[in-house]
Formats: structure tokens, sequence, C-alpha cells
């Protein structure tokens, strides 16, 4: 769902829209990657301006619960917490520098394309506790950008959500049009989102204060 | 030939070692990956530490000669000027953001490895006109590092070769006994090695001022 607010926000700036997937072997990719193509549907983004990458070696690394079947989804610590505003630490579902692999892949088609900037819907509040969401992070990144690319390049790096918790998303989303209906945030699940994994918990909370409803299914809810 | 002259240089400040390649749909991948498995071979590095990462999205973005066949590979710019300084500007052969896949790719492997340092053999000097081949922009990519990993990942990217030449490159191979004759450097041809490319004639550049002799065959020699 962050990514769909994200690409809302880049629709509405006025930016003619190419989309980037990645499929890094994670539990939900076939799930994950028809949402890709029913939001870029909706969009009018052409079929040329889809890109799917593939990091089959994100999941060979291991080192995180969603991509390594030996290491179970955790229940969210939001719940154990009593919704509270997260641990400490670095969740299992964190995969090693995940987020520089998009990055990369979309410098690279930005770069050849001539776009003038990369959206990423990462978002550094909601103590989602990944090191590669913060905005010190993209910043830092942005400057490799300026020194590792042509001269004549100019690529930044948006981040609209960067600082929202979800409940704003929830309702920039709602404000923007972005359909909810055909996004997935369940890492355990592909089917029916299971309710209780981190991602599914954070959304379903952010959707309860914005007093919205969240039109997908659960099998539990919170 | 940097790549391997960089893994005998890990060598020998006494790291163990795993290699990490590359598929990014350039002409001569089938001849690179031959190659690298050969020097994993003759360096003892077990297949379990040996990783082929295929990016074929850098083929995809297109905008290099070394991955579209619609971009001739230019005659060496080295053989116009009369062997001189090499031109302004970015060489056609550039793929854009190329060695940023690379990085990321050895940054989620270093992580889950729990390894201390990334090697790779780019080299600033000598005109390669590459802008991800500086050392500010590793300097740059170590921050993106620093900043995207887990508060207690530690890795470096060592780059010594950075400020050599071809020549030294050469003389400080044969000194770590680095075997250039399982290593490919041209960019057009992948059985012999055309002579005429930019990269062919670096290395035959490189090889001449060291007074040594190259181990591998070439169609033409400048």
């Amino acid at each position: 769902m962050d990514s769909c607010v994200t690409a809302a926000e880049a629709r509405a700036a006025g930016h003619d829209l190419a989309f980037l997937h990645g499929n890094y072997g994670q539990r939900t990719e076939a799930r994950e990657l028809a949402c890709f193509h029913a939001i870029a549907d909706r969009m009018d983004v052409p079929r040329r301006l889809r890109m799917v990458v593939d990091l089959p070696h994100l999941g060979v690394v291991g080192g995180s619960s969603l991509t390594d079947r030996a290491i179970p989804v955790e229940a969210s610590p939001l719940e154990e917490a009593g919704l509270g505003t997260g641990r400490s630490g670095i969740p299992t579902s964190y995969v090693p520098f995940r987020n520089a692999h998009f990055l990369v892949a979309a410098v690279s088609w930005a770069e050849a394309l001539r776009a003038s900037a990369i959206y990423i819907g990462a978002v550094e509040e909601d103590s989602s506790g990944y090191p590669d969401c913060r905005e010190v992070y993209f910043r830092a990144f942005e400057k490799v950008i300026e020194l590792g690319t042509r001269p004549d390049t100019r690529i930044r790096i948006e981040t609209p959500l960067i600082h929202m918790d979800k409940a704003m998303i929830v309702r920039r989303g709602l404000e923007l049009g972005a359909p909810f209906e055909l996004t997935w945030s369940c890492y355990a699940e592909s089917e029916v989102a299971c309710g209780i994994c981190d991602s599914c918990a954070l959304r379903l909370r952010g959707f309860a204060r914005a007093r919205a409803a969240d039109p997908i299914p659960y099998a539990a809810r919170t």
C-alpha cells in the first residue's frame, strides 16, 4: 500500500509514470507481482514502462524471514506490546540491504529513460526498524547517484511517505484515490492476509486510526 | 584482469575469499563466467563461496555498447590519439550505474556472511572515464552501507587498484602470481580477443609498458 500511495503522489505531482517491481524470493512474490500489474493497469502505465527485476540472489543470501523459510515470520511486537511503538533492534523480516537493490535497478533505468526522479514508498516512522528506510540513508544514496552516473544526469529520490505514519498514509491515499483494494501487505500469506504479521498489524492499525475500512479480507484481525 | 589481481591482493592480505560474479547481458557473458570459475578454482574458492548474480535488467535498460548490439563497440580512442590520455566524456561502453549492482549484491551477501570487506577491481586512473570507478564514489557508497545495514555491520570497500595504471596492475599481478592467462578483458569477442576495443587497447598497453608478455592470444594487435 505504501508503493501504491507513493505512485499516486507521483501522479499528482504531474509526472509520467514508469513502474518498477522486484521479485526477490519473498514468500508472497506471485501475489505482489499480480498487484503490481493490477495497480499499473489502473494507473494507465503502459507495458513498455513496467519493469520487473528478478533478484533471486537476495533470497539466496538468506538471513531474513521474508525469504528464508527456516526463519518463521514473527507475530507482530505491536500486538505483544499492546500496539506499542515497536521494539528496539532489527526485525527478522529485514532483508540485508534490500532497498539498495531496488534503487540501483531504478537508477540504471531512470538514467536510460532520462527520468528526473525515483519515487519509493519508504517509511521511517511507525517503527519499522529497517535501517534502509531512513531519510538519512536516501540522502546518502542520492550522493552515490550524483557521483556514479553521467555528469549531466540528475535523479532525485522522492520519499513522500518517509515521515508519515500508517494512518496518515491511509488518509493521504484516500484523498488521492489510491486503489487500496489492489494492494498486498501481508508477509506470510498470499491468498487471505494473515492479520498478525508485522506488516498486517501495522496496516490494520493504520486503517483503524484513520477510521477507514481496509478493503482487503483477513484471516484473523487483531 | 583487474578483478583477478584484486582477488590476489585480498588473498595476500590474509582474507578468506568469497567470489561474486555478475552476468548483465554483456556480449562476452559466457566467457567471463568461465574465467570466473577458472580463477576461483585456481585460488581454491569453494563452490559454496561463489555467487553468480544474474542482472538481465542491466541489459534491458540499454544505453551501452556492452549490452546493446545496436550500439557498436568503439575502436579505442587510445589508438586514434596515438596512445594518448583518453578523451573527455563517457565511453559508449558505460553501463548506467553498473558497479552499484555488483556492490549491492556484494553488500547483501557480505552482511549475511559477516564478511569484513568487499574488494573490487575498479581503476580510476588510466582514463577509463566511468563515473562509478572513482574513489569518491566508493567512499560515498561506504556511507550508504553504514547507514543501510544493521548497526553492528561493518563492511569496508577495498579498491587496491584504484590509483594504479594498467602497467602497475600488470607488475603487481605478476608479483602476486595472479593467473593472467585465465582472465578476459575484450569487450567485443569471446574466443580470441579483438585487440582493438578500449579494453584490449588498455590491457595491451599495460603489458607493453610493464615489459611483460600478455599470455592470451589476440586477433589484431595495435
